[in-house]
């Protein structure tokens, strides 16, 4: 199954039951280069420790992008005596939130890229269509513009729609505005003085640059306020939860504590946990790399304590295994 | 007209033409991103002198990619008193020519990327089909190893094919490869005898991995020597102009010395430069920049004695204007 931007949320339902369910996982990643430094073949050999190897790719690697992540889900039906099988490729992009969100730069590798064309890898679809993600210090900021916003419109932070200025008293209104902003008090005023329940008054529409922009004034009850500020809570929950995107299937690999297999996995690992978590730790403060390997497969667990000290100050305690 | 590694040779002679009838040029390049230092809108501002708009320029901006050129040829038609305008789209990726040729790096900014997808480019073109390049310094060192290996199988430089352990003199064949060897030398030896004007020996093949391969050795006279050394430099000549691609459009431009307009081209002309010519120079060798500015266009002419310094020591005197 295809995931992009487009069925990612209808779709997320279905991923979380198949982890949910599954014996194994098996993830596989594609990315927009190899090295940045030696090239592919001399970055890594056989007779490296999990140490210098774990060293090499954090710093030769990890500003590359992983932008498609393959995920398999095994399920064994005892009644069949087989394996079930689910497969999703999502397609990953850092498609900017909004103007204040990070505006991601990534390193592409030609001869990477290269690989992939030949192999009819949708380029279109990751740039076009690929899911947002945000790291965790990315949603912890995200959160906390979100509240900050949220205590201001309730009057109990810094109100923001006092003037700067406003210490200095009321402005003198220039002579020819003067007629269209005592037109605009007389309706203001009437609204205060009507019984009417009514919606609103809206002001002169004002032409902006490009769109049309205007000013509504509104009187609510306070039973309307507080349906009206829970309704903006919940579209701020789901633009956040939009903007975490991919990184909740990680989440959810991670919650579900279930073994991940994979070839040559060590740098789909590093890169998940770089893209979708944090700063990968410093070798010394890897006290848990352990490493199983077979000539073409792996199983990597990773346990850092300088990544758990780091979720762990975020109030978030998660092993990726 | 669109042009991709598929059509660009066929192309050539239609842009060539095109450039040569022309009035003026104008240009128009798009970029894999604008800044990998300050936020795009800040990087630049109205009030930088010519030097600072290029340092800053040259800091920021050329780890990306210029991923598609626009051209647009102007020839006045007299007798129709108005314009012929003949456009040119080319996509261009630096594929790797061969597993010697730089593997380039380049810089994604997403929020470029992501106007871009909005605006319905199509990425799949540009990493499959776009036309290779070399800068002028690759273009010599290609150059110089197609030579070096003229040289060597002319028999005037350093023959390769002499193994380096020839001085330990005549190995010996191992029991279980005797009958083998032997077979092979039976069937040169009666190549070397026989009269007839014949086609060559094929040698048993030999399965490598994923493809066969098998040992050729054919008996020429001199005449056909040549011929086929011939045949072989063509090849060659032709590898090397495709290998320097969309950079022979360029020389093209810069040969022809005709004016180029362009919208706001600064970074344009310098992309141009950096890509397909070499490196820029430092701001104390740009003795010669000059600007003239309206708020829509711009006309630019960069003569760079750093510039015509580095390509004069190439044999090679070019202006880009």
């Amino acid at each position: 199954m295809e995931v992009t931007r487009t069925n990612f949320k209808d779709s997320l339902s279905t991923v979380y039951s198949a982890i949910e369910e599954a014996d194994f996982l098996a993830i596989d990643g594609e990315f927009s280069g190899i090295s940045d430094g030696p090239n592919v073949s001399a970055l890594t050999n056989g007779l490296d420790t999990p140490e210098e190897r774990y060293m090499k790719l954090k710093k030769h690697s990890m500003d590359f992008l992983l932008f498609q992540f393959g995920l398999c889900t095994f399920t064994y039906d005892q009644a069949e005596s087989k394996y079930v099988i689910k497969t999703f490729n999502f397609y990953i992009f850092p498609k900017p939130f909004n103007r204040t969100s990070p505006d991601t730069k990534f390193i592409c590798q030609s001869s990477s890229i290269d690989f992939l064309a030949s192999q009819g890898f949708d380029f279109n679809k990751v740039f076009r269509h690929g899911i947002p993600y945000l790291n965790q210090e990315e949603e912890v900021q995200l959160r906390e513009q979100y509240e900050e916003r949220r205590s201001q419109s309730n009057g109990s932070g810094n109100p923001s729609y006092i003037s700067p200025n406003s210490n200095k008293g009321p402005g003198s209104i220039p002579e020819e505005h003067r007629e269209y902003i005592g037109r605009v008090v007389e309706k203001v005023e009437s609204l205060f003085t009507t019984s009417e329940k009514t919606k609103g008054v809206l002001c002169d529409d004002i032409m902006g640059f490009q769109k049309e922009r205007y000013i509504q004034i509104s009187k609510v009850d306070d039973e309307e306020r507080k349906r009206r500020e829970r309704q903006k809570q919940e579209r701020e929950q789901e633009e956040l939860n939009d903007a975490v995107g991919f990184s909740r299937v990680i989440h959810a690999i991670s919650k579900s504590g279930k073994l991940v297999v994979g070839h040559n996995m060590l740098l789909d690992v590093m890169h998940t946990i770089h893209q979708f978590y944090c700063v990968l730790p410093e070798v010394q403060n890897t006290h848990h790399l352990y490493m199983n390997t077979s000539p073409a497969s792996a199983i990597f667990e990773i346990r850092s304590s300088h990544w758990q000290q780091r979720t762990g100050r975020r109030g978030v305690q998660r092993n990726l295994q």
